[in-house]
């Protein structure tokens, strides 16, 4: 088991324990992530990612009976790395989900200003979410974008931070290794117009269908929310509009999956 | 209101009437479903696409409290159907949703044997998925596959019945609306080849780039689960496999989005 390294390691066994308390409200507020720079990662594959997405991992507890039937090996002994072994109970208090890897991180957040980003592609692929309301769609399209090896996903005017436990799990990790940067619609649209990346907006009017265009230049594809679409703004800064027909009874698809059939044809006609 | 002409309307008001409890088994218990042919829609969009579905309705339950803050009209006065008044608190332990229409319906369920679909496609598209596990990515399929307007949904070897609460408001209703077909993965295989359609399933070995394949003769695009992919027997009978080529950190997406992915490069190369 992976922790048989890691001497003089701190043990919780109640679930009244300050420390415990504190990562239920992690998990829970946005608030107490903003106020303290910190959240929660649940899983094996989601903390590596974290470690490979260059976050800094301050507190790993696990439930060894938990955790010593699942075999990998993840986490190096780290003397940064403070570890605190939990009892199963405590551990089944903090953990979302039913088939669980017993091990979870206190990890340090980090910022996503716009101009941090850094394209190696000189003709970028980018997705741009315009206030997405469920983190379970941030997450999916967050490992659509990671599939697609897109340049970055944009957040514009988000509604809550990226360290949703909900956009973690849905995201598999991803939310981690894909370059995302935050900001208000107009901070994103002025820095799409600084880079000379033509913007696509998926839309319902003067929309032209999306196989008839060129996404072979720098671009990025914006979709907004199911319920309202995109704002005029966008709208109005489009290069142009574009549109998946359907034909179907229902005249809406799930943003992921929209976004992902936009973004897997730009990829199509830059032969992957 | 759209129930004013209604006249001589039941009424319930207590949780315990045995018809209250026979709904939440219903929504509940597969075998319920099995055992009557009954099973539960909510909300006005879902009750309309059954009824376009061709499904027949036993029995309207409707709480005007709330459904009176819905202004639609979609349920023309029928004789055949059984209308029943609920008192708000007991609509509201059995409906799911928190922004809920006060509407609900008991339907007839239908059999989807493959012999009863029709393809007015002399090359027909159709989606096939082995053993679907979460009732959200079956409601997901459906909702892609109308909206490409493809031919028919055909589930192998399905682990739940079709009106699992969960399928019919993941599939936003489309579950009534797209021809399904149910069967074991024999007979789906059965019929393909009966029918002379092209067998792609997408997997990880032995596969081809899925944008260079010629989708336009009569094609089957064959999923599996996400933990374990295809059965050995869809690999074996494939004409060919496919594959979306994944470029990030992690090996995977959602059923749903490659699903759709394919689908509509399928339509693409259709012209729609």
């Amino acid at each position: 088991m992976y922790f048989c390294g890691v001497k003089e390691v701190k043990s919780i066994s109640s679930t009244q324990n300050p420390l415990i308390k504190k990562i239920l409200l992690l998990k829970e507020k946005s608030r107490e992530r903003k106020k303290t720079g910190l959240f929660v990662v649940e899983g094996v594959r989601e903390i590596e990612l974290a470690q490979k997405g260059g976050y800094t991992i301050k507190t790993l507890l696990f439930s060894p009976e938990i955790a010593s039937s699942f075999s990998s090996n993840p986490i190096s002994k780290n003397p940064t790395i403070e570890y605190i072994q939990l009892s199963k109970s405590v551990y089944e208090k903090l953990a979302h989900r039913g088939t669980t890897e017993g091990i979870l991180a206190l990890v340090e957040g980090k910022e996503h200003p716009l101009e941090n980003l850094q394209f190696k592609n000189p003709n970028p692929l980018v997705l741009v979410a315009e206030a997405p309301e469920k983190p379970g769609n941030i997450g999916a399209l967050l490992r659509t974008a990671d599939a697609a090896a897109i340049d970055a996903v944009l957040i514009a005017n988000p509604r809550s931070d990226l360290y949703n436990p909900n956009i973690i799990r849905s995201s598999v990790g991803c939310v981690f290794t894909t370059p995302v940067g935050m900001g208000s619609t107009e901070e994103i649209l002025q820095y799409l117009k600084h880079k000379s990346i033509t913007i696509y907006c998926a839309a319902l009017t003067a929309s032209k269908n999306y196989v008839e265009c060129n996404f072979q230049g720098g671009s990025a594809i914006v979709v907004g929310t199911e319920a309202s679409g995109l704002s005029e703004t966008w709208l109005q800064h489009s290069d142009q509009n574009i549109i998946i027909p359907m034909q179907g009874e229902i005249d809406s698809m799930n943003v992921s999956v929209s976004a992902a059939i936009l973004i897997f044809e730009a990829k199509r006609q830059r032969g992957y």
